[in-house]
């Protein structure tokens, strides 16, 4: 097995509530439930999901993953924006200013949105254990090479290290359906 | 400016039609208008639409390309596919045996296709004098550069040389959006 191999994961469009919209979409005191923790430390699934609405249309049932975080960021690929009618910046997770605006919508109200909706950037988490087997550092571009009927390289794939993370590439499903990864799926990480 | 670039198209989902379908979707003697030429000689959007139904859904008002050809053939993304609810094959243009159906509901009928739903392989179109500027082979399978806040490589791009053709690089709207190359934009033809 090649020492630089990662598991490639397709992230669908999915939400992180701050507590406070948390609250007004499903009441107050209201708090998520875990239906499945993902490749990132106590991050998970939640079994809640909401209505995004933009100008040119809705996508109903958007997954919310926990925990809760200091800002509500919505995660679409470029399709889903296409659908709302939405122009997103790609951008890197927390990195929220001057984004995308979106209503959400939930059993127990809404919440306009100003900002927080982004397309995320092709990233991988790493430990720092693992970035150092790569020879990476945090912030480093990276090229992925993805093989298969529909192989390609990904370019513009930026590491983030932290100890908080398990290492994992993230892609959206746009990008998944590009590629053709479907199942489980590993990539080569190459230094540019 | 290099000399081996080539535009790049983004191919949104279509449908090639047999002159028996059309008839069978449009009613007796039915011609395709033309709306808008393309990039190859003499292919053109048509003003005409039909609706393609799969076990899970239905995708309304899907383009009909023009002009008809031996066999029908419809061209989805895997985005497509999925909210149809089918497996499609990853195939060049023309080769449809085995692979996947659906049905076609048009104004005066609809047409229940065995097969001829495909996923087409990203391929360049090239005129035989491109082809000798690009020092490549009809079947050569190349790889493309796509620069860009979202870059990329593409592998697996199938070379086809026709005297026919105009030269341009064809994907789908799932590679498009995965590789964030909106507006004209254009690649770098690389051999193996």
């Amino acid at each position: 097995m090649s020492e630089n191999r990662v598991l490639i994961e397709g992230s669908g469009r999915h939400i992180h509530l701050a507590q406070a919209d948390l609250e007004a979409l499903f009441g107050p005191g209201f708090e998520l439930e875990v239906k499945k923790y993902l490749s990132q430390p106590g991050e998970f699934a939640s079994n809640s999901k909401v209505d995004v609405v933009g100008p040119k249309g809705t996508i109903k049932g958007v997954s919310i993953l926990g925990p809760t975080r200091p800002a509500t960021q919505v995660e679409l690929s470029y399709t889903d924006a296409r659908i709302l009618g939405l122009v997103c910046p790609l951008r890197e997770s927390g990195n929220l200013a001057g984004s995308a605006s979106c209503t959400l919508v939930g059993p127990a109200g809404s919440v306009d949105l100003a900002e927080g909706v982004i397309i995320a950037k092709r990233h991988i988490h790493l430990t720092p254990e693992d970035a150092v087997r790569f020879g990476v550092a945090d912030k480093e571009i990276v090229l992925v090479k993805a093989d298969g009927e529909r192989g390609l390289i990904f370019d513009e794939v930026v590491c983030r290290v932290s100890p908080k993370y398990g290492t994992a590439m993230h892609i959206d499903y746009d990008e998944v359906n590009a590629a053709g990864l479907f199942g489980e799926v590993w990539g080569i990480v190459c230094k540019k």
